[in-house]
């Protein structure tokens, strides 16, 4: 676990700070994926993880705004939604998505956030898998804050019908109107969590993170001409992405998708 | 400034975080010296330097609480005198000092600081000069946070008289009286920054870290016999140590007295 990482910027007095904070926070990625972006930049700044509670999200968010050398900050789970009251400004995807999940400082002092869950698993599907979404059927399970991003950027991408799954049917279904009342061109429903006549199944629950998590879907629909891609990060591989290996689909896993987000944050921070 | 140091805990998502608050910050020494502490001891954490202006301090401060893997701080300049406030408990050094250069969080939550500036002077002075204070006599410029925790570690250490100088001769009288107050052995007297008959002197002042800043005493009346320390990190040497060396006496810096205040924080912390 401390091994020397040959791309992490050595932290001194001058080193800039940005956070990913969420609530767990043990199994984020995030650390990995963005110091060796910074070092490879040349910039003198890291990346470090922050668990903070729903409960002490203000608390915490008026005291690291008061920090003068931290410069941008990732939000995950449970952050992303109460985010976007927190910020100065949110730009039109954040707005769109109800979310986001990397905010900045600008020169003013203000800050900015925006949603970039979403074309990070776009951007993955193109880099890694060589799969386009466009004229695409896709069943989206978990309509939050990931959900929603995902939903949104499959359709920007040009997904030709989409089904949205979530346990709180309301969720999906605005969801659903916010899809299709932006992009004229998908046909996006609530339904059930059956892969059944789609070719890309995105889960965007946590479902997978603890070791009894149920299945956020039916693994037994699965079929090899299926993608496959889940946003949980650990356990590698989770036990839909084995389950979807093992039925011959295509999977990509949560880390991918940070790395193609790491692409676009990266640009909105400023470096890269 | 972003080579790889060998002795750095690579940043994950279970990492814990310290910092090092003050304002300035990009002068300070500590992230180069904590880091490889715990990188050797094992420990999953890094320290990480953060700049908080004085009147942002109590804001930041509930911040960084609700951080749940923020497990401990340092305090520089200006918050070791603030703090003594806004922590649970301050420890006896930190009390009779009247500030505190670093706080843990203890398993119950709760905050607890003391004052390691000192001691750190005085580890450093016996374990890289040799230098003993006891017996001897010292002048100390600056009757701040940093001053009072080396008089009280000088006079702890058996300092047999002591002249302390401070532009405002209030704080210098208050530290005179605290210092003879608790150890009876050592003569403590206010007057001005004048090396004149001692065998140490300390600059606890940040004299030294501007290229126009005055020097903190009068260099001409340094002699070979006497041993000078500064408590400036940057420039490296600072103005005071390259007129003191080149008077032929024996010196250390702001480097050397952190390292021996980085082992007594380390324990302090939990690891080394």
């Amino acid at each position: 676990m401390n091994k020397v990482d040959p791309a992490q910027s050595v932290i001194i007095g001058s080193t800039r700070l940005y956070a990913i904070i969420g609530d767990p926070i043990a199994q984020v990625g995030s650390p990995r994926v963005f110091n060796p972006i910074m070092a490879r930049s040349g910039v003198d700044a890291v990346l470090v993880p922050m668990r903070v509670a729903a409960k002490d999200l203000a608390t915490a968010w008026a005291g690291l705004k008061a920090i003068g050398n931290f410069d941008g900050v990732i939000f995950t789970i449970p952050h992303k939604i109460p985010m976007t009251k927190l910020v100065d400004t949110v730009l039109t995807t954040g707005k769109l998505v109800g979310a986001v999940n990397a905010a900045r400082r600008e020169k003013d002092g203000r800050w900015t956030a925006d949603m970039f869950d979403g074309r990070g698993c776009v951007r993955g599907l193109r880099d890694t898998l060589g799969f386009d979404p466009d004229g695409k059927s896709a069943l989206v399970v978990g309509a939050g804050g990931a959900g929603s991003a995902v939903a949104c950027a499959l359709a920007e991408a040009g997904a030709r019908r989409m089904t949205i799954a979530d346990t709180v049917g309301a969720r999906a279904g605005r969801l659903a109107r916010v899809v299709t009342g932006t992009y004229t061109a998908t046909a996006a429903q609530t339904g059930a969590a059956d892969p059944k006549g789609h070719d890309l199944i995105v889960n965007c629950t946590p479902l997978g993170m603890k070791p009894d998590d149920l299945l956020p879907l039916d693994a037994g629909a699965l079929k090899k001409s299926m993608t496959v891609v889940d946003i949980v990060l650990l356990p590698e591989p989770s036990k839909l992405l084995a389950a979807a290996t093992a039925k011959g689909c295509q999977v990509m896993n949560g880390l991918a998708m940070l790395k193609g987000q790491a692409m676009e944050v990266s640009r909105f921070f400023g470096f890269a």
